[in-house]
């Protein structure tokens, strides 16, 4: 379990309401930031101190891990200088009462401030504007919320029901749904087509299956049982083409889709199985792919050989995508 | 593989153009009735011969098992006096050229007409007003359809890509969810959870959640691989609040969820498994299920015991429709 700090930006009251955190994945001239490269590492059950205007009024529990997505819509113009795809992080927050000042508490948390990647200034307290989200100690946070009302067991139990990736997903892909069918440049058919892909049907399954015959984990072949689903995910595709085209597309059975999508599989393009180290063994068991965690280890945690053909070279470039901003690493 | 014979009454237009078949359970008297009966003996594969104004212009291959569906709202106030709720059979239609008319063959077909439940009288060769969906054996349909320019090959081909239980379910879904928010009578709030239910998520999916704590199939507790599937279908609910019972739900892995959906699996009140006999123990073995199976086979066919404990008795009327309604048995 690890400990985290935002430093919001204009868009806190976005992301407290909309119980989450949203970055883009680079800086704005491309650079990675070890800031935004954080919200991959945070794991469900991570604790956040979320600080904006010099105060910190919201501890948040991590529900999930970060995922790929777009923009929030609600932040309108607000960073409209920010890429389009950017990480989105769940997390249940809960007000803090009062709301603590760091500046106040400055000469206990000090100490802890991290060297590198410090989220405030050791000197003057005050936020360091190039910071996002960032690691803390356990100390440090235990300092900052001593003394507060702040049931632990509350925003454990609070958060389960509310948030989980399939409720954020589902939201998101709505607000995509809408402004797609609003859009006046769409023909009616493409974009009946394109509404229709979000679940993997119509045309973009047609094209998947002139692609692909089996569900490559299981070697299921009964389409009644297979689903069409994006490598780039469909809310994260720039154009119909990309949200329609066969090469964009595996067939997977239900509980290979929902590893997939999540991002707890990939595939090297060559057909070997990725498996993320943030998936638990005994999960993958109970889902029935046993084979895939003991050939996991037997590789000593490398890539698994695929049960089918490599990728023809017209879908690496989604495979690509998948791997580095879909796959959890 | 079987043969079939349809005899359709006002609706065949609808049910031609729309892909599938649709009858009532039972006859308006609460009759079960032989006919209606055969809908959930039809397999993928089987072929049907279609039946109307005494002549058979189209042929069928069937796509999918039947499973529970309220009658087509496109049916409009045709059938009106049939229940609401029936069995939905996906065919794959494609016209015969030229039509058959039954009579002109009746000396050769006569003697293969079986001597209850015949779709046609064979004295008269009129079609026998009681019958919907009647078994034929192949010979007879082989003399129907001799000379016909027909190719099994591309009804075979053909209704892979256009025909699945997703998408008809989707579609269906989608009209009944229309149907909800123009509904004046329902409150814009229950009207939104009703909504969410439809996915599983919402009010729906923390009811559910605050009554099942496991996937009963597998034994899996992470939340964010688990599905909140009701029971009684959303589709087939009566109300908001069946549509929002916590007890109407179960939480179940992304393939548990879908082959109990699809009615391969069901409960007995006590926990124990059913095993329908139309899935095929390959697939299940692909999915994960293996224990599944080698216990359905070591008690003989027999249900499987459960891996958890019994169902509440606010839980088994709803387990007790999915028995009878939606298990493909």
């Amino acid at each position: 379990m690890r400990y985290w700090w935002v430093n919001h930006k204009q868009t806190v009251k976005q992301e407290i309401g909309g119980q989450y955190l949203w970055s883009p994945k680079t800086e704005t001239n491309g650079a990675r930031s070890e800031f935004y490269n954080n919200m991959r590492r945070a794991s469900p059950g991570d604790l956040v101190v979320s600080y904006a205007d010099q105060t910190i009024k919201h501890v948040g529990r991590v529900a999930e891990f970060a995922f790929t997505a777009p923009k929030p819509e609600e932040f309108g113009d607000t960073g409209a200088y920010w890429s389009n795809e950017g990480w989105l992080l769940p997390v249940f927050w809960t007000p803090l009462f009062p709301p603590v000042r760091p500046k106040a508490v400055l000469e206990s948390i000090k100490r802890f401030l991290p060297s590198r990647y410090s989220p405030i200034n050791p000197t003057t307290g005050g936020g360091n504007q190039k910071a996002y989200l960032a690691s803390i100690p356990e100390q440090m946070f235990d300092i900052l919320i001593t003394n507060i009302t702040f049931s632990r067991e509350m925003l454990r139990r609070g958060g389960s029901n509310s948030l989980n990736y399939q409720v954020v997903i589902e939201l998101l892909e709505d607000s995509i749904q809408r402004r797609i069918a609003e859009d006046i440049q769409i023909e009616d058919t493409i974009k009946k087509s394109v509404i229709l892909a979000r679940r993997g049907q119509g045309v973009f399954r047609a094209n998947v299956e002139s692609v692909e015959s089996e569900c490559r984990l299981t070697g299921v072949t009964n389409r009644s049982l297979l689903i069409a689903s994006h490598i780039k995910p469909w809310r994260s595709c720039q154009s119909a083409q990309e949200r329609l085209d066969g090469e964009n597309g595996l067939l997977l059975t239900p509980d290979a889709d929902l590893l997939f999508d999540r991002g707890f599989i990939s595939f090297q393009d060559n057909g070997e199985v990725l498996v993320s180290p943030r998936i638990d063994p005994t999960d993958l068991r109970r889902l029935g792919f046993d084979r895939l965690v003991e050939d996991h280890f037997r590789f000593a945690m490398q890539p698994v050989p695929g049960r089918t053909r490599g990728f023809r070279s017209t879908q690496h470039g989604y495979l690509a995508y998948h791997r580095s901003d879909v796959w959890v690493s």
